[in-house]
């Protein structure tokens, strides 16, 4: 086994804290990568609040990172020591399903192995995550970083930025486009750069009009505030594509009413149980989906269109020791707009 | 006002009875259709359940109707005396706002002049629909009846059929198109002709296997049974578009598993509120939908494309007496697979 050193709970606190962890031996697919920056997501933490001790795991969380390779498997020739690569949610699937096969590996139908928390397909171990110096992965779920990406910004990108691309390409965002983006966090702020990128007439709706100047910053062209019902009502049937990542469950009709005919409403942040009123989709023939994480391909052409675009996350960057901070900051939305840990103190 | 005959509530008792009504005369642009042909649509029926002569108003219902211009406005030049014409569920609209000028103007922002139980635009009268044998209305909401179509079977068009065109044309089924329709009903057996005409292979859902001949018989190229698992689950991630005519409220979440990676559900039975895991639409980004009506330039090529394809209900027809026989056995879901009442015994 390769030692390492990670951030990880294991029922003697509620937070995280330091300690030694293992990965296995490198298979013959298999690339070891020292991380040098992890995001910090949301499911993060949940999967804190959520961890039990009994279920005999450690928790490691982290499923954004970006580092460089520091050893290969005997077969690995697609990477090489030195290289700086991404890793993201999914690190392993079957590979023979329909959803492999059309790379699509986030829909794989045996479900596909999360980077942690998951049970690795060969030897039923418990996955451990990002939040830490070292990491193994099998080298077809690993990224080659685009040259010209930032790699503590980029890292979010393997999350955040993913989620969100994947149903910019599906819904054909492009020149012409109308997008509305609901909430403007780590999400939020990732899709309204690249849908500015892909050529859309961009939209921010939020609560409060104190986010105009971020929004503008990032390049949207407009700021809907959606207490104001006058707005509301004049941005009705205005949108193609409305992403949603507002996290807390809410009301989807006022959003839906601002959708164009045969508009789809991507809702993203929010992944519980949802209810609509039938008519409110009728009207207009709106469609409701979601979205999360992305195949291989798509995660591949994400990152070389960021690199085009020098699109990176806008990160507060902060030495790993600090993950519980930011764990309580995220927790309170008090983040523009992803933190990342910079993991060299875990030398 | 102009006499004429129709099949009425009025509070005297709980079926419909045969009376008196009265048509406005004939504005500049009114035509007057002596009525042949109405369609026994569902709608009438929960109108008759919800109906409430306290409101002061009688109910007639009946909102696809066929027959022939009696007499035209002074201004009308589309239509003359003698024409064959069909009638839908809309018969005015504001013109003014995005979707009327778009040509959808069964989104009306002002909401459409419905056929029945309706608010006349002008007068402010309270519409009543087409269980008569006449009908005015104003000449851009009728439709000419395309040569080589029966009057009687093309009726349920002005509803049943532009309801699940809409949504097909909308998802652009065509060839190559994997397309289900959930329930064989009035809207489900159009669905399947309208689908496979199009090109798309087709596939009736049912709950029982005793629908396959009737499947075939419209076409269809496939059955599945809902409540055959082994089937279910070798149909997974199958269709492009489900069409969901099943008209009681129903868990969605195996007909989502059936859609394909980016595949739209369009439900058109039930139209009450409806509940997803957003899990289910997120795992293939698969989009809920609706849709229903239509404008007036999608029934007036849907109606050209019927008759090209030689496309009408089946239907079962009844002289207007047996109105309330027809109501009846709807309810119970006895018809295969529309209703259609023959107006002559109001004579």
């Amino acid at each position: 086994m390769r030692p390492t050193t990670g951030w990880l709970a294991d029922g003697t606190t509620g937070t995280l804290r330091r300690g030694p962890i293992e990965r296995r031996d490198l298979r013959a697919d298999d690339l070891a990568v020292r991380i040098d920056y992890c995001g910090v997501c949301g499911t993060d933490l949940h999967a804190l609040e959520g961890y039990d001790s009994k279920a005999g795991h450690l928790l490691v969380p982290g499923h954004e990172f970006t580092g460089v390779v520091a050893a290969t498997g005997s077969d690995v020739s697609g990477f090489a020591v030195g290289d700086p690569v991404a890793v993201g949610n999914i690190v392993d699937s079957c590979g023979e399903c329909a959803m492999c096969r059309a790379g699509q590996e986030n829909f794989c139908h045996a479900f596909p192995t999360l980077t942690y928390s998951g049970t690795d397909r060969q030897d039923g171990s418990h996955t451990l995550g990002g939040y830490a110096r070292e990491y193994v992965v099998r080298d077809r779920f690993a990224h080659h970083l685009p040259e010209g990406l930032d790699a503590a910004g980029a890292a979010p990108l393997l999350c955040a930025g993913i989620t969100v691309w994947e149903p910019l390409q599906a819904l054909g965002v492009g020149p012409g486009s109308q997008v509305a983006v609901a909430g403007l966090g780590g999400l939020g702020h990732l899709a309204v750069k690249m849908a500015v990128a892909l050529g859309a007439t961009t939209t921010v709706i939020s609560r409060s009009p104190d986010k105009a100047d971020d929004a503008r910053r990032l390049g949207a062209h407009d700021l809907l505030v959606s207490s104001d019902s006058e707005q509301l009502a004049a941005a009705r049937d205005r949108f193609d594509v409305i992403i949603d990542t507002i996290s807390a469950p809410h009301d989807l009709a006022p959003y839906l009413r601002l959708l164009a005919v045969d508009g789809t409403l991507s809702q993203l942040g929010y992944l519980g149980p949802v209810t609509v009123e039938t008519i409110d989709l009728l009207v207009g023939r709106k469609k409701l989906s979601s979205a999360g994480s992305g195949g291989l391909p798509a995660t591949a052409a994400m990152l070389e269109f960021c690199a085009t675009h020098g699109i990176t996350a806008d990160i507060e960057l902060l030495p790993s020791s600090q993950v519980n901070e930011a764990l309580e900051r995220l927790r309170r939305n008090d983040v523009r707009y992803r933190f990342v840990l910079d993991m060299a103190d875990l030398d």
